[in-house]
């Protein structure tokens, strides 16, 4: 079974039992960002995470197995995403991009923002204008070093 | 004169005059991050601000005509940014893109969060273990709505 | 089962039984191309029209879970369709894009037509040269606000 | 001089001149969204209209030449728009696509409506909620004949 | 049963049975050319010339059905064909493009060659240095029309 | 100067001159099909022919020199045109590439038609429902020979 | 069963009997490289030939019904080859291809070689510094001619 | 000065003085096939060899500098070459690669033919059924080796 | 069987039995990148070796056959790798690629380094800044040679 | 001045005066590779560094500008290269690509070798058989860590 095709059984399960993000998130003890990064196959599970989440979405072992092991990362379908959700951070980067990029050098000098030693977090911020989608990169700083 | 010459144009006045991007947003009252997309070409400055980029710059109206003329927007040399700087936040995408989409519809339902009535920052936390670099992105969700 | 065999399932049962658009469109009470474009996997039918569905279309529960679970949007096979009814649609934009641009800054200023606060319509109309195809898209505008 | 070099002195023109589209339209009696497009280089301009123009925007016969002359059309920088007015009409085909065809084969049966036999519209409808932008694309439909 | 499916199917059959395109064309009273791109999947068949089809080639009725069913055009495997055969009329597009482009113009003004209202054939011409292909295009002439 | 500068300094002293590709034609005995095709740069032009050329429409030696070179051949912009009077000849490849083939190789076997032993013809059939565009495409059939 | 399978099925039988391209040449009389390309798909098999291919290989007759059909051709998986002894082939034509196409026309006249009317010939040439690979691309010029 | 703009320098100053692609290998004292890469910028030339071919071709000492300087090779203008000279080798590798591929294996095992060590010729073969090009690719097998 | 699926039973095989690459490289006396490369399907493994990895990995001989098998290299799923760990590579390669060619060739002249006589390792070197990844790639340099 | 100009003025200048990498790497106290690397654009040089440089080069000070300039980062002319050279590092990751992923994780875990704490080394390694290039890519192991 492909990693793929666990982040799919996981996400049948999720549909079919009613569970969340968020509840599959505090079962594993782990932010919600990770889980589901992780369960969509974009990191390795470690063992005892992968037992308690096949345990609660009543999965077999070969979706353990495929949750454990170690992805070949990559989830957009192709270069430039069509999906209108994920587009737009797109178009953050075609927008925002170059000025992401001076910003980060005159604040820190030639480097690039880690996206290994990385977190992210996103989170409703109610408005009355209509409440926000805030999400949060925050990466170390790496500096170009010989 | 095109927005991308006018943007190269601030580049070069501001590494020879020694400005920076913080004292160009204070000059005309608005974020850096706003402040380094427009004057790069992805926003049109409004007129009293453009004069007073190109005084503060010392650049002439031909750049304050190009920075204040609409956009034809997109920043990114091909579909996919080479600069490694640029790159790590693509990678982002790749890796946590459908996660992410995961979270704003499990919040919020169907939708998207806008890339128009959006604005964002990038900041340096202090961290022992190396500083950090913290890019919030802020956008209105936006549902789908027939 | 996937949200694109959900779709195509949908067309062999309305082809079998001789059902048409309009009548599913009725049944669930909603305007007819929300229906289409639901259908055909590009929005997220509610739990109740999709039992509606099934059951006038003779499908199972199946297909009904598919179309209720939150689609990855896209339909175009590649960036460049290449089937001639859609295509046309891709050359208005080839030839019309930039003018479309120009009218809603105009009118409107720095901004975009939403593609999510959006509906759409394709009704015929009678010319005795040879009558027309009249598609309205219909958004809210969203100007540029930080 | 090319087309596109003419476009660019029209909106440079424009600019300086605080002239309007809807100016330029009056001026020379036909619709707004028409007289954009071909000015941008995407019609040929008939002598007469052609005059009128470069005689408002104090432009010389170069450009005159440049409008009058037959066009290869295609206004799009790459396959897939990068700026976000524009790639909102791309994404509408993306996710109503197929919609649009159904809807066009359910009523009209197997064809295409022309871009040629072809004329649209953009316009502001108030809206308490926020303005919206309508465009109406109005195509003679043209079945497959043999 | 897809399209495409019953297009295999449909080559599969004429070659077990030894049946001609001629012979089919003659069977549903079409063009060789028509016929050919309609069992190929690229038209939609009628009911009465796929009932005839299936019988004469010994296939069943989910190739009908197939047959029948509304196609999604555009028959190349990718944007610039391998088959040599087929490439020789994309060379003929890239040399002589250009100057067909100039000559419709010259004769019928700012417009296209229809390929909806349009009809295609393929001859042998005797020719003492060899016999010759002749692919004959004819599709009505379609003004720029606002 | 290059075979492109060449062919639209054609172009441009032809608008000028008010001179049509017919009479150019005409001027040095060649088909229209094959001077249009030879002046925007896909074929080298004989000297004989070329200096007819420069002195019917004005232009100077350096004009001659790029006409008379040997082309590296190819029109189109991108490997999908987007100019819709060439692109419906590239629908039409899309539609019946695979018919056509068929054909051939039912009538010839084997093999091609040759681009190369290969002529064009553009002309006009006056239909009482609308003129046609016949575009005859005449190359020598090439079997397959080892 | 595709021509692509029919290839397969040709090369596992191969290697399971221990069976070499020149054995399989020599047993239905064509030059080796005409008899890999036709049996890896490239070209249709004659029904005798493909009679003593599926005895000699101990297949059975859908092998050589694909064996017999008629090819679309095409065998590269991109556009750029990524197998290395496929690519150096590539590179020789990034590195040649103009070079070749002058002395082409220097000795020809415009035309091209053709790769219809074509043979080829792989062989070894033992040379004291390392064996050496000749390839021999051996094809009928064809001038251009109207 | 590029190389490239000294090969289209070597190329006119040849057009001009009627010095043909022979003539100036001889006087170099280097195969015509190397010649003609080199001197359109796919290898250094010596500076002895750079010097006699700016006298021959009465060019200057840019000229010179541009073809004595290493190479950044690379002649197509993009991943699949238009020209239909320079195509048939393309195609040739499209319908015989695998079958080079399948040749050289069996002949000489797992390896390549080298790309750098390596010579071709281009010469004409006469036959009464019309001459034929030869081009012979002749290149050190390079078996893989750890 | 595929040399992709072999790679992927070896994969699986592995992570059930805890069997380590350095393990398996030892089990058939190669180095450890090697074996890697070939148990991914980069490279033929001889018959000897593949017996012992079946053996050991407790496959059967459809693996093996499949492991001995000449592969059609090229190993990334697209151009440009996703996966951060690879793609490090081909950024390495974008900022580094035109340095590592002029260091190259001040040392060695014009020519290349093999990929084919051709060996990698990769180790751990300790750091107390953080552990080290060295990637040592060493291939023979091939002059250009004609 | 660009900085890939800068570069390319440099390249001049080394040619013309007969100075190597190694010396102008000397003199600004830099590893070779660096050097190379940030003078031809990559790597932004420190002003000190930047003055020898120029003075060293003969250049002026606009050269000196743009070589302190912050990079946007990325070499290769398309996402596949094809020099030659440069391509042979591109072949090794499509074949030793995943290979190298695998050792990577076996002795480190999940996470990548950075491509920004990271140096890199060319150098020839004698060998009877034909001498070497050597490159060594050592880059800090950065875990994944949230």
């Amino acid at each position: 079974m492909t990693k793929k095709a666990a982040g799919e059984a996981v996400l049948a399960a999720k549909q079919r039992l009613g569970i969340g993000w968020a509840q599959l998130a505090e079962a594993i003890g782990r932010p919600p960002a990770w889980t589901v990064a992780a369960l969509l196959g974009q990191h390795p599970v470690p063992e005892a995470e992968a037992r308690i989440v096949v345990r609660v979405l009543e999965l077999d072992d070969d979706v353990r197995w495929a949750l454990q092991a170690q992805p070949t990362r990559g989830a957009l379908e192709s270069p430039v995403p069509t999906d209108p959700t994920i587009y737009r951070f797109y178009e953050v980067l075609q927008v925002y991009g170059p000025a992401i990029k001076e910003l980060i050098h005159e604040e820190f000098g030639d480097g690039i923002m880690s996206a290994i030693n990385f977190r992210l977090d996103v989170r409703r911020e109610a408005d009355p204008a209509g409440d926000r989608v805030v999400v949060t990169l925050d990466g170390k700083f790496l500096p170009y070093q010989w």
